[in-house]
């Protein structure tokens, strides 16, 4: 039967855990059951929810000590008929953890689809290997930097910056999520400039880069703005989804005339993941639910930053952007912030070669400026290619030298 | 200048307030400052985000030993100029709370619009004063019910339901947010069935009763759906709006063509609210925002029910709903779950007379049936608004009696 599994980790006083499940299993679905006649049993059989699992966990001193009283805690898994639902995520969401997300302290930790329910979700529409394919670069990470600053900047500023990143030979360039359209670096402006300035870069250095205009504006005006972008030339579109909804993504990357990658930014996420009582997993709303409403790329914070993620979050999110799915293509993990060329060795050896190294402050801040942080980017990963340590690397790398000097080196453990 | 101001409880080792402060202000709008020149100083001086207020608040002994540490509190007030962002949702919450939602424990309590700004939200379409027009009541709170397991089941039930709870004199029924397009009941056929049910219980009982139909499906279907829902005759729409986004609200409450009101309806927004650490202040984002995006009416749990609010949360809610803002009606508070006519009386003391009383269970699980169920809350109305107390009232009234004999009677404190 075509069915959605939703697995709750539930903190709550009073532990009667097969009296909870079933409670939640009835409740979101048919209501009731041991009191209904037979014959009602027969025809909602197909509707009712099911207990699937119940895990006891040890309790928590500390979460105890925080709410003054015992939480006795657990893992809860209930199977959701989808005949009940639309094969879409607003109504997914609203079955799975509508009312129950208001119900005391409850997180949703993970859905598995049924095959037949995947089918509605396509996924990313390019992918890992139809990123690749657009840059032409294989067997590597790719590197991507972020404006910095615009805001208040003219299209000169823009620019200028612009060159500057794609001169130091990273494979994507994002605009801020912040930075929304305005007078001074119109929408349409900035992807017309940036692709006058990276055919001119790739004349230059030979080497495509990927510019990832914000998409931002009101939700039903994104669609044609997201098609006129495509004409007009842009390469990627950056989109805040957190401060949308999963179902908009979805739209966009289902539109056939949206013919680029979209990259997926954690902009407000942070009200919805972090919590060890409430809201999502970061693996499930940043990882599984993204790549099946198609985002190509997902930044999420690096574990290694001052906005840190702890470690298994940011490899929980990775490995379901990257997992093998039938008839799903990979996504890119990105992690961000914080990232400075020292780093590359534990972000291959963590994420991968499928995974984009992406600095913001680790290529503007470098002492050569942001053509030199690009460079000295792409010279460690070289070096971690070829085996060699960046320290060796460093002796005839200068860009990677002076790096490693200012913000020093992170050995791999 | 226009501007928004947020206001963030933020949790910190450090306690360094104003470097804090300064650096979300920064760090969110121009980047950096004190060593910018002159006169980039003097082109950004209107893009730069501005520290407002700095309030230091005890340290929690409950916190530290959650987080095994010392965690410093305050309230952090942020202005950011309007200029950086378009005057949408989206924009506004990935500017206040897009990256600073992932860094750290912070959440947000509240945001002050400047007069400008608001112009961009014109909240409810008919609020409070449409919808008693609509009606045709004034001078009490609305009643409200709600159908209750119709999942599974086909439209004579939908049907022998809706007559039933309409002929106990309630205003509003609404249907289960957790059903969507099925073949069993489907959106139009259910708006049509209603439509007829409603104009004989209305011959019959002399009183309107409005059906609000759930809008479920795809984002970008939506307007289309409502506008076929109003051509069909639907009186209301219920809409699930955090399992989509505030912004596609904003658009159905502006689209001149969906000419009934929207109830919005709480699912998923315990994702980002009960937090004490991270996600939004339940009054900024059930009351004010909600408001803001064109709810007319607002449901969330009660402080009386099983899944519940704290009272001061709940309160807060409905004071950002029916405050006094120029140019911007008021929406409905509607707090629901766990509600039974022997609550009418704290309801109306704590919600006062523009509130709606909302009830599942409390109607339907009425000794007589839904329509005396129905019938009994309109007593307790009535008792109340005449300085009766239930007790006096339920000497006379059937079916208020079987109700307090039932559930009970809460006395006001």
């Amino acid at each position: 039967m075509s069915q959605i599994i939703a697995t709750y980790l539930v903190h709550d006083r009073k532990g009667e855990w097969e009296k909870k499940a079933e409670g939640i299993a009835l409740g979101l679905t048919v209501g009731s059951w041991t009191n209904l006649p037979q014959i009602e049993q027969e025809q909602l059989k197909r509707h009712k929810g099911n207990v699937i699992g119940i895990t006891e966990l040890p309790e928590e001193e500390r979460v105890n000590g925080y709410f003054g009283e015992s939480r006795k805690r657990a893992l809860l898994k209930i199977a959701y008929p989808a005949a009940n639902f639309s094969p879409d995520l607003p109504a997914i969401l609203t079955t799975v953890f509508g009312k129950l997300s208001l119900d005391g302290e409850v997180k949703l930790i993970d859905l598995d689809f049924s095959e037949e329910l995947l089918q509605a979700f396509p996924g990313p529409k390019y992918g890992v290997e139809g990123i690749r394919e657009r840059l032409g670069v294989y067997g590597r990470p790719l590197t991507m930097s972020i404006f910095k600053a615009v805001i208040g900047r003219d299209l000169d500023y823009f620019q200028n910056q612009l060159r500057e990143q794609a001169l130091g030979g990273v494979d994507l360039v994002k605009d801020d999520e912040i930075l929304f359209d305005n007078s001074l670096t119109p929408f349409e402006k900035r992807i017309e400039t940036a692709v006058r300035v990276l055919l001119d870069t790739e004349e230059e250095t030979g080497e495509k880069t990927l510019y990832a205009v914000n998409l931002t504006g009101r939700t039903y005006e994104l669609k044609e703005k997201a098609r006129r972008a495509v004409e007009l030339g842009a390469s990627a579109l950056l989109f805040n989804v957190f401060a949308y909804g999963l179902d908009v993504l979805q739209a966009l990357a289902e539109d056939p005339q949206i013919t680029v990658p979209i990259m997926a930014h954690p902009a407000v996420s942070g009200a919805l993941t972090p919590s060890e009582f409430y809201g999502f997993e970061h693996a499930l709303l940043m990882g599984k639910l993204l790549r099946l409403a198609g985002a190509d790329l997902v930044l999420f914070p690096s574990p290694y930053g001052s906005v840190a993620l702890p470690k298994e979050k940011a490899l929980g999110i990775a490995s379901e952007l990257t997992g093998n799915w039938e008839g799903v293509k990979k996504a890119f993990p990105v992690p961000s912030a914080g990232i400075h060329p020292g780093m590359v060795p534990a972000l291959i050896q963590d994420f991968g070669i499928d995974s984009v190294i992406n600095a913001g402050g680790g290529v503007h801040g470098h002492p050569g400026g942001a053509e030199a942080g690009g460079k000295a980017f792409r010279q460690a990963v070289d070096a971690v290619l070829n085996g060699k340590t960046l320290e060796k690397a460093a002796k005839t790398e200068t860009e990677l030298a002076q790096a490693l000097e200012l913000w020093g080196n992170v050995v791999k453990k």
